[in-house]
This record gives C-alpha cells, sequence and structure tokens, in this order.
C-alpha cells in the first residue's frame, strides 16, 4: 500500500486528521441527484470522505457557510490551440471558470508537426493544476487535397497508447471513410479498441449513422438540432453539446436534456478564442446557461462533470466521492451559477476569477522544429505569385456566411484589370491566397471570397483549418504582400496591413498556431488585430476564424487549400474559371 | 478491416443483405428511454442497423408484428456453483430466461480448488451461447478461521488478468480489511486498478463507509433497505440489487430505483438454487416484479442491460445499437414481462422457455484433481469423532433463522447422555459436525444449532460456505456417520439419512459443488434431497443451504468451520462449552 492511500483511509475512518476539510456545504451529489448538507474531509489530493458530522479534525478548515461544492468541471472536448495558447496558458485561461479537467484533441499541431506536435503538447500539459487528457488526432491530414505538416496513420497513432495521458481516438471526422469501411480509418479505430473514440459526422443519419456507430464511434459533437441528437444519442453515441466561439450549439440543444437522455450528454466547447475563455467562460458558461433555460442545477453540473467521466472512462473524477481526485469548484448562487473558488488535487488553485498567487505554470519551450515551423522562401512572397490571369468562364467565388464554417458556391464575372481577375471590395470581392508552409514546396492555390465585407487592406495568418498553411483575404495585393510577409517573418502568426503598413501583428511561434505568451496578453494581442480588421470594414465578428476555416475542405461548400479551389460536395478540385 | 467488420457495415449502409432481419418490433431504447417502432439488421453475429423502413433484404425475416425487443438480460453479479451445475447447464436454466451475459465470481470453486478452480470455470464456459466474463475472486480463503482448500494471494489473482473472460475482482468480502487498509487485501484491490471491483459490504455506513469506498470499491449488493443503499450510492458505489434462493432484497429496495438514481442501479442474483433458476427465473424474475411494482419498463430492463454494462465496462452489449453483440429478447406484454425469445450472438438459442434444439452445450471435463476434491479417510467418519464429552459450564448453540445467513449465538444447558452432550430433537437441538475435506488433515470441529426443526435423521454435504468442508446436522451420530459416508463415497455431493438408510443423495462431483448432469436432472435430484428432509421434520424451505451458510464466518453471530466455533463479532474461536 502507498503512503497516500494509508492517508486517504485514515483520514476517511477519522483516525487522522484531514488535510483540508470543507465544512457546511451544500453538497452536489451526481450519484443521488441530491444536494446534500454536510462536509468533505481531504487527504493526499483525493476526498477522503464525505458525511455531516464524521470529520472534525483537519490540518485547514474551511467553513462554506452553506455554499455549494461541486466536483470540478470537465470539457469533454476542446482543442487547446484555438486558445492560441499552449497548455498552461490555456490552464490559466479556464481553471478560474471551474474547469479542472480537459480532453484535448491536439489535431491543430499535430497537422503541422505530428508526434512531435502531439508529444510537445503532451509533455506541456504534464504536471499542470488543470489535468489534460489527450486524444490522439484520428485524421492527420484531414483529406488527400491538401499539404499537410505530417501524415499519422495507425501505427504512428498507437505509439502514443503508452502514454498515461493519451486516452483513445481523437474525433473521427473522416466519417465517409468510416462509413464506406475505408482500410485506413478503420485500423486506427481498431486500433483504440476499448478506448473512447470520439466522432465528428455533421447530418450523418439513417443507414449511414449506423454504418458510423458500427464501426466503433462512441460520441458526436457536431449536432445543431435536437432531431438530430436524439436519433444519434438513440443509436448509442453520447452527445457532446458544443458551445464554441463559431459554433453555438447550447441553446438550441437544451430541450434535448431530460431525465431519460441526460446520463448520455455532455458539454464541450471545441474552439475557444482567449477572450471568450476568459470573459465569457468555458464550461461554467454553458452550466450558466443550462440552468437559466430551466435545465435543473445537478442535471447540469452532471453534464459537465459525472457523465463526462463516464464516456472517457475516467473513473476517478467527476463527483464528490471518497477516492476521488480532490477537483472542487464553490458556488453561491445555483440561479446564477458562478464559481467563487477551485480547488485542482486538493490545493486551492482560483478563487474570484483569478489564479491563485501560489499557481505556477512554466511553460515547455518548444523543440526548434515547433518554433520554426514556417518553410516559405520569403522571395516567393511578390506580385507575380499573386497575379490571376483571366481565363475563360465565370469565376468560382467562395461565399462565406458569418458565424457558419460552410460556405456557398457562386459563380460570377471577375473583375478584370490588365488581363487578371482582381479583388474588387465594391462587390465585396476579396482575393484569398493559401500559400504551403510545411515543406517548402512552393504550392500555392489563389481564389476569390464574399461575404467578409473588408473594403481596404489584407489579413494574413499561419492557422488554416486543418492543414494550417500561410492563408490571407485582401483588397489588394500590395496588402496581402505586407501581411504575408509578416507572418514569414514572425515565423508564424497573424497579421492586419493595409497598403505598405503593417498595422497589427500577433506571433504565434509555437508551429505557427500558438503564443507562449500569458493568455490575457495574447487575448489583448488578439482584440487589436480585430479592432485592425475592423477598420478594414471587415463585417465578421471574427474575421480571422473566419477566414481559418475558409481553408477547411471537409465543410461543404466551395474552400481552398495550397492545392486549389476544393469543391467538397465532389470532394475534388476544381478550376477557378468555369471554362468556356 | 476484419471480413465481420467489413460485412457489419456493408449491412448497416444497406448495401448488402442482413443475415436476419426483425421487423416490426417494439424496440426498447435504454438509450434514450423510449420505445422505438421499427426493425434491427443483424450481421456477423452483431447489430448492424436499426431503424424504421431501412433495411429490406436479409437471408432470413421474422415479422415481430409489434412485439417488444430489448437487450439480452445481464445478470451483474452471480455464484454459478450455487446452481448446482457447472457453467453450460447453468447456461441452460438461464437462457431461456432471457439472460445473455452472467458475470461470475467463481468464489466457491476457488475455495476448493484455488486457480485450477478458477480456470475451470472460465474453460467451461468459453464458447457458450452465454457470455460469462468472471471476477476474480479475492477472498480465498475468507479467513484464517477455516481451513479452504486454497489461498490466493494478489499475484495469483492477476495471473488471471490476461484471460479476456477476466474482467475485475471478485466482492472483495473482507470489508474490515479494506476499511483498515490491511497490506493483502489493499494489494489485490490495486491490482485491478482501472478494473471493476466489486463490493460486499452489509451495514457499512459513515467513516467506514468511506474508507470502503476510497479503497477501490466501486459496487455493492449487500443493501437490504433504501436508506442503506442510498449513502452507498451517493458515495459512488453502484449498487447491484440482489433477489437470491436465500437473500430476497428486491422488494425492499425497489423504492430506490426513481429517475436520479436508476443509472446506478443493476440487477443480480447472487446465488440461486437450479429450481429457482428454471422456474421462478433469473433477471427475467427481476424486471418482471419491478415492472408490476409500477416500476417504468424502460427503467426495469435498463437496470438488467445498459447500467449492468456499463458498471463493468462491456460496451459491446447492454443495448440494441450498432456494432454491440446481438443479442437479443423478445416479449409480447410490458406488464406481465415473460421472455418469448432469445437470440445470442444472432442467434435463436430459446423460445417459450425452452432451449433451441440447435444449441449444443458440451461438458468439460474436470480435471482430476477437481472430480476427487473430497480428501478424507473414511475411517475416521466414526461413532468416536462424534462425540462430545461434556465439560464445565453452558453449551455454545448456533440460533439458525430461516431465510436468513445470520445466526443468534445461545448458551444452553446440553442434553447429556453417558457423559456427553447429545442431539436432542425435542428440544430441537441438532449436533453439527465440520469435517475438513482438501487436505486430509483430519480437522474436524463439533456443536451444537436449533432452528434446523428436524426430528430424526441427518443431512451432510460438501457445501459449506465458504471453505467448503464437510458439513453435517443430525439428530443422532448414527444417521450423521451415514450421511458424511455417503458424501465422501460420491466424492462430494448432498445426502440424507435416517440411521443406517441413505434416503436421498445428489452427486457433485465437480470440486463437491456442482453437477456434470443435466440441470432439470439435478434440480429432480435436489427436490427428493428436500422431500427427505422435510420427511425428517426439517423446518426450513431449505434446510441444506440453511446447513452450508451456518459455517460461513464473516456473518454474525456464532458459526463453525473445521477449526471450532466462531464468535463472529469477536472475530475468534470459542470454546464449545463456556467454562466453570
Amino acid at each position: 500500500m502507498s503512503d497516500s492511500l494509508a492517508a486517504l483511509l485514515a483520514t476517511a475512518r477519522g483516525e487522522q486528521p484531514a488535510t483540508l476539510l470543507l465544512r457546511n456545504a451544500r453538497i452536489v451529489n451526481v450519484f443521488s441527484g441530491a444536494i446534500e448538507e454536510g462536509d468533505v474531509a481531504l487527504a493526499a489530493g483525493r476526498i477522503a470522505g464525505v458525511g455531516a458530522g464524521l470529520y472534525t479534525q483537519a490540518e485547514q478548515v474551511v467553513d462554506l457557510q452553506g455554499a455549494y461544492l461541486a466536483p470540478g468541471l470537465i470539457d469533454a472536448h476542446v482543442h487547446i490551440e484555438s486558445s492560441l495558447c499552449t497548455p498552461p496558458q490555456f490552464a490559466a485561461a479556464v481553471l478560474p471558470h471551474g474547469v479542472t479537467t480537459a480532453i484535448a484533441d491536439p489535431h491543430e499541431i499535430a497537422n503541422v508537426a505530428g508526434l512531435a506536435g502531439v508529444r510537445f503538447m503532451i509533455e506541456a500539459a504534464r504536471g499542470l493544476p488543470l489535468s489534460v487528457r489527450f486524444m490522439a488526432p484520428s485524421c492527420v491530414p484531414a483529406t488527400t487535397l491538401e499539404s499537410s505538416g505530417a501524415a499519422l496513420d495507425a501505427a504512428a497513432l498507437a505509439s502514443l497508447l503508452d502514454d498515461p495521458a493519451l486516452l483513445g481516438l481523437g474525433e473521427v471526422m473522416n466519417f465517409p471513410g468510416a462509413i464506406s469501411g475505408a482500410a485506413d480509418v478503420l485500423a486506427k479505430v481498431q486500433a483504440f479498441a476499448d478506448r473512447p473514440r470520439d466522432g465528428h459526422a455533421p447530418l450523418v443519419r439513417g443507414a449511414r449513422l449506423n454504418a458510423y456507430v458500427a464501426a466503433g464511434i462512441g460520441s458526436d459533437h457536431e449536432c445543431t438540432t435536437v432531431d438530430e441528437a436524439l436519433e444519434k444519442l438513440g443509436r448509442g453515441l453520447y452527445i457532446l453539446i458544443r458551445e464554441a466561439t463559431n459554433a453555438h450549439n447550447l441553446h438550441a440543444l437544451l430541450p434535448l436534456i431530460t431525465p431519460a437522455t441526460s446520463r448520455r450528454l455532455c458539454f464541450c466547447t471545441d474552439d475557444r478564442i482567449p477572450a471568450d475563455l476568459l470573459y465569457g467562460g468555458s464550461i461554467d458558461l454553458m452550466v450558466r446557461e443550462a440552468v437559466r433555460a430551466g435545465v435543473p442545477l445537478v442535471t447540469a453540473i452532471q453534464l459537465a462533470t459525472l457523465n463526462t467521466s463516464e464516456w472517457f472512462g475516467l473513473h476517478d473524477r467527476g463527483a464528490i466521492a471518497p477516492g476521488r481526485v480532490a477537483d472542487l469548484i464553490v458556488f453561491d448562487n445555483p440561479a446564477d451559477f458562478r464559481v467563487r473558488q477551485v480547488y485542482a488535487g486538493g490545493r486551492l488553485v482560483a478563487a474570484k476569477g483569478r489564479l491563485h498567487r501560489s499557481v505556477v505554470l512554466p511553460q515547455l519551450a518548444p523543440a526548434p522544429s515547433l518554433a520554426d515551423s514556417v518553410h516559405l522562401d520569403p522571395a516567393t512572397l511578390n506580385t507575380a505569385a499573386l497575379r490571376v490571369p483571366v481565363q475563360p468562364g465565370a469565376l468560382r467565388v467562395i461565399g462565406a456566411v458569418e458565424g457558419q464554417l460552410f460556405t456557398h458556391a457562386r459563380t460570377l464575372a471577375p473583375t478584370v484589370v490588365d488581363g487578371c481577375a482582381v479583388a474588387d471590395p465594391t462587390r465585396d470581392l476579396l482575393k484569398i491566397a493559401v500559400f504551403e508552409r510545411h515543406s517548402g514546396s512552393g504550392g500555392r492555390a489563389l481564389g476569390f471570397v464574399q461575404g467578409m465585407g473588408m473594403k481596404w487592406g489584407a489579413l494574413a495568418g499561419s492557422i488554416a483549418h486543418d492543414h494550417h498553411n500561410l492563408v490571407c483575404i485582401g483588397a489588394d495585393d500590395a496588402s496581402m504582400l505586407t501581411a504575408l510577409r509578416a507572418v514569414v517573418e514572425m515565423r508564424g502568426g497573424l497579421a492586419v496591413a493595409d497598403g505598405e503598413t503593417l498595422l497589427a501583428t500577433l506571433p504565434l511561434p509555437v508551429a505557427g498556431l500558438m503564443s507562449d505568451r500569458p493568455v490575457a496578453e495574447v487575448s489583448a494581442g488578439y482584440d487589436t488585430l480585430l479592432n485592425a480588421a475592423l477598420a478594414l470594414g471587415a463585417g465578421h465578428h471574427d474575421p480571422f476564424m473566419g477566414m481559418s476555416f475558409l481553408a477547411l475542405e471537409v465543410i461543404p461548400d466551395l474552400k481552398i487549400t495550397d492545392k486549389g479551389l476544393v469543391d467538397v460536395n465532389r470532394f475534388a478540385l476544381v478550376d477557378l474559371f468555369t471554362g468556356g
């Protein structure tokens, strides 16, 4: 028996003082569904005992004076990269909101840096007061119609399995492959037999849904309607209700939460930008909104704790019960769920929305290959590279839609200057360019987009889902070159330019995706970028996130990668001009 | 990809005929809580697809004409040995009742034959249409106050872990050891970290319960009141509601089943004799009784399927959903739940209460050591061995209670003949003897019992929980010797004698616990025994089971093992006479 288990049992029996005794709590019991008045005794970083009047001796006693005590919240699915921060600063953002465990899919960095990227995330998260568990990214690259920085097959993914932080297989976005029984996809799914295997199957229903589930997938976080979610739940999928910066599904799915269904439902954030995490919240926001909308408090908390721990087999957390990790949150008003204190492993880590001063979050320096991930000869960023000689037929144009990941496919007459198709802000027609940046191949593609609303200047960045090549949209070529060159010079990041003038930049030196600076600083820098884009007339709430998803060729209708314009419905490259 | 998975997906997509299509079913959806009208397509022994009108082609179509279709039932905790049959004939008993998976704890045979016994049970169950999963018996021997046939330490138990049929750790009956942190007990619990670990903690509450849970235990099946069960559930234990031959907890615990709690509740049978299984039922009986008492049908079925699969991590069953094993039951009347057809692995295995003719249940011949487990020199079974010379003080007498495992401890004046204390049926005072039968040590103990009601003759058997030495109760020594000698001659079994006359016998040659004959024959043989005992005046419903538990020294107050009379509350051997 380990010393810590001996101490835990001795405290549980009442024979040894607790390290911390939380008295006079209203304990949210996710097993019984009841609110239980009592005390919680901690030892060795775990919960030793729960009950009323059972424990009196402790090294430290905190009288909660009737405040509520609940298990620490669990985010069922998050891409930490979307916070633009590495795990320690992501932890800084979410711990004050009561999130003590995050299930992370390092899909973005894997597409840049493969296993080295995944391992960096795991190492950077090791030992943090936020427990991070990882899902192996299943779709690297997402498709063959892009150039990503790495390719991970089943054997590569399986090599991660012996890491204790690795839980299962990340969202199988290649749902057509799973449904059709593609050997490479099923090899990955089968390599993670007996592990949780997350899904991603927007709008998949009926017989195709049956096949997707039969392949071994156990969850989905892409539901947007109750009807779709109920069918998926009925076929055995856990439904992870998502509230992301760019996908707001919570309110639409609230009617899904009933006594009959709730045990199979969890909350997740998927992708949230730093300001949303810092000032809006994380899983706490979802509990708060759900309770405001009439979901019983304990039920809402179950979606954020026990249910998620059950789906992932994390039986050492998700409840206030003996033996479980002492991850706990304190709040006062069940009608307005605001986390007042956060304990992780029995230690106070945050209070009143701020990290406790004792919390140290060391940054892990990325390996040189991760810090130098933009491989592109700056000399290739020139006027000629952005030229689009006009050709017969109409111009295929991406129709962007604010707040949506899908686009429309349009065909328009080009605006022609000197024999070239050009951006034309008077028609809300911007040029979009994608430059390969992983291998220095010189690969690039040009296209046009409507719906972004910019009148002047350009945005560029090294975040372009999921391949994360350089992407740029602009009202003129000079602005585009200025922005693109800035991103290359920063070795990754985001930039806003107007003509020769660089208006704002945010360096993201870790794989071109993440900063190594404090999250508040990153958030402020991102705000500066957004304000600069707004000044250029950008119409979207977040034009950078909008831009990054114009490159994601797994969501209809028309997208662009470094290989060219992609007709997603035909899953094929198409020419920029329709031809004569 | 395996051929069977390819076939499953092709059928799921509707591109390949199902092996079996069950049409027009009322499908019990344990995920959504709804009854869903539709069809279920099977392939490769699994469920390929579920839905209305999705599937038309099949090798075989069965029109269920609106009958109900539910997942095969799961018994969450059973000692197969109590059926007096080995796994194949246990399967013959429970399959027609719709039980398609049993979680077995081979605790009894392990106490006789150690790992060889456990491995025999696993091998005997391999390939049956009943899926049997095993829990490693954690308490062999139960205590140091008995001589069992084997001792299994943590390393021995861990050696079972690589068998795919081995799920976790069986009921940790040594709850005082777990609570106090005894090294040997915790070593076993920790050897099964990340596996389900069943508990057994009658009346353990408060701080001691906290310690028991903190030690790593995850379930309990010893609750007899809602109050006790609610406390245990609230501390994180799954509650396995039990309806055994000798412990009827179902009706007392029905009020426990609410929308808030039901997900953490399962049904189990623990110990049921063959006639109870054959003619009363198994888990189907519990569903039936629960529904009759007002529990919603789907909830009751969840306790018998999904909940149990979740506690044990058996995610390939417990629901009608794509990819899960095609274990299915058909029934007509939800108000009187009677299983009409049973499918196991997609094959019809029982209908109208009888096994299907195609089902073959081969008996595995036990190894010689298992078939020859009674090691006792018959010459030691003589009058002298049963003599109890009177000593100073009063006689300590076990007070048996019909239908209960506990006893009372009484002190009475002995009835003395020729200087010896003797049985005295006029006072309902019978002699009880336990003879060590594992090592041939010659160890034995004598005592007296009240409350069994026999007027003449004797019962003897090689079932004596948990050490399974020879046990005998009798109204006179001659009858006891006749019965005991018969048991030895059969190499294990049960016998009823009166004087020199052997009235009835049931050979149990497999470890002295189980027959290798068909279960109906075993049941008939057991009935003959019971009738013979009844004719001797036995007052209990089942005096053999009553006798066998008089030897179980972990349940208060006074018991007897081969080492002597045990004061369970003091956990110590005590003299038969109180002394002068």
